[in-house]
């Protein structure tokens, strides 16, 4: 399925979505958490658009790499927005990773510094590999991959044609993506480089965050959503603290459209703060069905 | 799949799943709504218990049926709670009705007064039919059905050996069940008659009512859960206006489990506004899945 859909048109219709939804085209209510300990939870994830509707039913359970289960399993179930009919059931970790890896590139087209090219990747699993491919199917790089596993940085930089190296010298890239487990920050104050954009996907719950509160407050932060972000992505901690208010963020979609301003100046750091929408699967999901009716698609996508 | 639940196997489902659900053993957030206008709305209805999580994804698009299509369109998507796993997605029609129909006679025998038996259904659709044949499996009945369809209700009735009448005199036995569109009250003040116990299925939205407010008020009033009968189920109207309160409202699980008091006197008349819980869904879900492991399900449930 992966075929269907590569990384380009990926970041191409991740960034139609966040355009659609700040236009109020595509709309989507807050996700559901179902809690299901010990293990993680449950989400239930609507969206509408483009005459389509979808909810994604996905786990995040955190400890299943140790039971050698994924963390993130589930489906994205896909009606007719129209007639409500079912039309298909989609395997959506590989919707997941391919939207996440594509918001880090959007965010990077809409708010890195023009010209800016290198790019550090700070986290190698399967989430950081798709922002790197996605990042160079737009044209950054080369890049430079960290991982505390070694071996994982290396296939990701062999597979691009980029190298692998230390933390601080990925940190010291012009566009750095962080995809870790968000348990401690891995941007401290000292790795901050001038008119850098850093993408930060890994925090996607109230307890995660990549980068310390002291750097983050040297950086003009953006966001997918302010509800989602505040409440459980990089940026809820110091809204929690108060040390970030709501009139600080912006959000991408909002950017994209023209109505809100993004970077101001060369020198200006840059953070995005990446939840995960709905309308990003959404986004995916549109050229996967586009590519089932037209025959491109054969395996794994159930249509009902 | 009906084959797998048959109704007495749905009522005492339905009837532990409320159970089970008051203990706090089955848990279930909100309910989420995405708008689709102008055909009505998708909703996502997340629950976990037994081992298993399912989100249903269905419609509520009221003016399907003048397209001829369905207005209830959609799918359970079941999952494993413990792995994350996802193991199948079952047509969702069936189980909303079954589960509807199973509601009210579980209401039955909660509240309805010892002895109870002749039965009147106000509305022979599709979840009228469910409710019938439910209170029958469960030693209900004889009954009169009435429609303003006058050969829905005669099926109906044929199908059950009862016979087909007027509203009122289907409103004059001892319990009635309305399944109507709820867009004008079925049932007045001069319809009630002491001891009676009324469950009233058809309201799934604010501005829907099968029973007119002074006959509410003379009713011993039970729901299936507050949050979703005070915003959008038959008590709503009244909530709003203040005519009914919080205290005055006992959900039908507490009863159940002996957490609460249920009918009082033989002269009470006992009312139970069915919402339709994500919870109920899981009750009759739980039988499918046996019935699919112990290979005594064929056809429309999709493993995974």
């Amino acid at each position: 399925m992966l075929a269907a859909v590569d990384p380009a048109t990926a970041v191409e219709r991740t960034r139609l979505a966040f355009e659609r939804h700040a236009r109020g085209e595509w709309v989507m209510p807050a996700k559901v958490y179902l809690e299901a300990p010990p293990h993680g939870d449950f989400r239930a994830m609507p969206a509408r658009g483009e005459g389509l509707a979808l909810v994604k039913w996905v786990t995040s359970f955190p400890q299943n790499s140790g039971r050698g289960l994924p963390a993130v399993r589930g489906v994205v179930l896909l009606s007719d927005a129209g007639t409500g009919e079912p039309l298909a059931v989609i395997e959506c970790a590989w919707v997941t990773s391919l939207r996440t890896g594509a918001a880090a590139a959007v965010s990077a087209q809409a708010l890195a510094r023009e010209g800016a090219g290198s790019v550090g990747i700070i986290g190698c699993g399967v989430n950081g590999a798709w922002a790197a491919r996605c990042l160079a199917a737009v044209g950054y790089g080369p890049g430079v991959c960290a991982d505390v596993r070694q071996g994982a940085a290396e296939a990701l930089a062999s597979e691009l044609g980029w190298r692998s190296g230390s933390r601080e010298e990925a940190a010291a890239q012009e566009v750095v993506v962080t995809v870790t487990p968000g348990a401690r920050p891995v941007i401290g104050s000292e790795d901050l480089c001038r008119g850098q954009h850093l993408a930060v996907l890994g925090a996607d719950a109230h307890d995660k965050g990549e980068v310390e509160l002291g750097a983050l407050e040297r950086c003009r932060l953006f966001c997918d959503e302010w509800e989602q972000a505040s409440a459980g992505g990089e940026l809820s901690g110091a809204v929690a603290e108060g040390r970030v208010r709501r009139e600080q963020v912006t959000e991408l979609g909002a950017v994209l459209v023209g109505a809100a301003a993004g970077r101001s100046s060369d020198e200006e750091i840059t953070l995005f703060d990446s939840t995960g929408l709905a309308i990003q699967d959404l986004g995916i999901v549109t050229a996967v069905w586009e590519a089932w009716k037209e025959g491109r698609l054969r395996a794994p996508a159930a249509q009902l």
